[in-house]
């Protein structure tokens, strides 16, 4: 490994929190952050990160290859080509519909998210993959949403 | 603000490197990451995050709203709703088509980003929003690829 390459590490705060209720999942973002959400609601669709929190340890951030959903008849996989929260840095990403947009709350589709999961970022989802982009996923990923 | 919020601060380090060469884009995973490729290409796209390092100061994490794509016939609008790379977590998100892995280099078609850029994390493209998703943006954001 040279030593050109940037080691970090970076620093990341949470902008807001994911609150889960029975049947929805509102995104509050923090009251400092309130003014970065101008216009979002025009996106029908978001792109949210957040911090896999509850399973943040260091022995899980070395964590570099999984049975994908935690099931020993899915094949062997780098986490790389998984969405286990075990990563070397443990972002997860969702892309959800903006349902409404109440000050700073977002009421977002439900998602598969711990309750008070800390929120990284969001985005505007633009780059809608063309329907015609043939996208292509192996078996094991077909049998769920995530992971 | 109340105190049960995750205030943070968690700390990410990069897992590799942007590389840019005149027609494409390489992505270099640091050889103590490979072992989390493994699988990566039975999957036609992948979601890279990056950080934005060439951009990330203390004041930049604060601008809180922008004209997208630094062009004020745009309207001003929230960080979070836009791609702008001045946001409180400078962590940039592309979906992308894997071209060829050849061992930790994953070529991918063309990105619009920094040579040098510190690659956070790699996910396989799974999610692919349903054609019939409906999908809205504002017409400012149709102009452009991004921001």
């Amino acid at each position: 490994m040279d030593t050109n390459h940037p080691m970090g590490p970076y620093q990341v705060r949470p902008v807001g929190i994911i609150r889960q209720e029975v049947a929805r999942t509102t995104i509050e973002v923090f009251d400092a952050y309130a003014d970065a959400l101008m216009g979002l609601e025009d996106f029908s669709h978001l792109v949210l990160l957040a911090w896999f929190h509850g399973t943040d340890t260091r022995s899980r951030r070395k964590i570099l290859q999984v049975h994908p959903r935690g099931d020993p008849r899915n094949p062997l996989r780098g986490v790389f080509a998984t969405r286990s929260p075990a990563r070397p840095n443990p972002i997860g990403m969702w892309i959800c519909r903006l349902l409404k947009m109440d000050g700073n709350r977002l009421l977002v589709e439900k998602l598969d998210a711990f309750d008070g999961t800390p929120v990284l970022d969001i985005k505007p989802c633009t780059e809608i993959l063309d329907p015609a982009a043939d996208v292509r996923i192996p078996e094991w990923a077909k049998k769920g949403r995530r992971t």
